[in-house]
């Protein structure tokens, strides 16, 4: 099909579709002629993956290319291949004190390589709320540790057995799901908020 | 105290601080002369506030002071401003189909008022993982929709009393809790995977 007709089909503008080619996001179509080239069924599914990274995944170009090249091809070591796909999604490290982070950690009870790129994520996850003066209260934090642990088993025990799926099956799962939980959590909350005090907006 | 000691006592830089005056993100201190103002320790609390919430929480500039106008003046209705400060943390709505938003919070059995912004941010969710052609297992979702339910709950029962702190517990819960759980979700993630395989970086 002519990129119109992509454009149409994957629900992306022109434009932004010939700005994805130009940063590698996208493959290039096969030409037909020196400006016009076809492309495929694959570019529309390419185009809708590429949006969800780009949107609701909260990436930037730079590391959705980074994430769609390791998952195009991982090589042969997968964990390798996974530590590079999720680490292209972390901020800078900024120097936030890991104690509180690795303090955590151990009350969990997670088997953690603690040079992890995630131990710093926490970190500044836990330095945010100490600087917003927020104290999250021991009850809670248990729950949010259970509440991890059980989801984390869940999503490992239905990875898929092929080693490529199973990689894009952590890596999207990782970012695309992100969004999923905390939309969820928001209506979690309403929820309890109406059994507890009432309905909240009628 | 000065303003170079202000960005010394915070870790804001100078600049971005009088950018934050000029944004209204932080009031105005006490002018001492044409040019020159005192701030106090309110202003410092402030000022790691505001970085928590651009930072880690995400916001942009104008929703930042949305959220922080109505925890400043929160009014006689909790839940209306809960749902103004929460309200300013969506993306646009984009018109995703709700019905699949819908069917999953019928499954999980929550009391969701149907116009809630909450149902469309679910929606956005769903739709960028059916656009990464991502199926989330039957099981997996089980145990998502578990887990939010007990979060949701041991939230609202550690909510405070005093009206004015139980707005700004649920609304910089809500914003800054996200990174953490999205960091302790990974952590077990890593953390299933190592005793499924083994450690995974070593």
């Amino acid at each position: 099909m002519r990129i119109s007709e992509l454009a149409r089909r994957s629900g992306v503008a022109t434009a932004t579709i010939k700005f994805y080619l130009r940063e590698g996001l996208v493959p290039p179509g096969e030409l037909t002629s020196s400006t016009q080239a076809q492309y495929g069924e694959a570019h529309v599914e390419r185009l809708r993956l590429v949006r969800a990274l780009l949107g609701q995944g909260g990436l930037t170009v730079a590391q959705a290319r980074e994430v769609l090249r390791v998952i195009d091809d991982p090589g042969d070591d997968m964990f390798v291949a996974l530590g590079a796909a999720q680490g292209a999604t972390y901020g800078e490290a900024d120097g936030a004190d890991e104690a509180p982070a690795r303090e955590l950690i151990t009350r969990a009870g997670w088997a953690i390589d603690p040079d992890s790129p995630e131990v710093g994520q926490l970190a500044r996850a836990l330095a945010a709320l100490d600087d917003a003066g927020f104290v999250v209260p021991d009850g809670v934090m248990d729950t949010y540790l259970s509440a991890s642990t059980a989801v984390g088993e869940v999503e490992l025990a239905h990875i898929p057995e092929d080693p490529a799926a199973a990689l894009r099956y952590a890596v999207l799962g990782t970012i695309l799901v992100e969004p999923l939980l905390a939309a969820l959590r928001r209506l979690a909350e309403q929820d309890a908020s109406a059994r507890r005090y009432g309905p909240s907006r009628s």
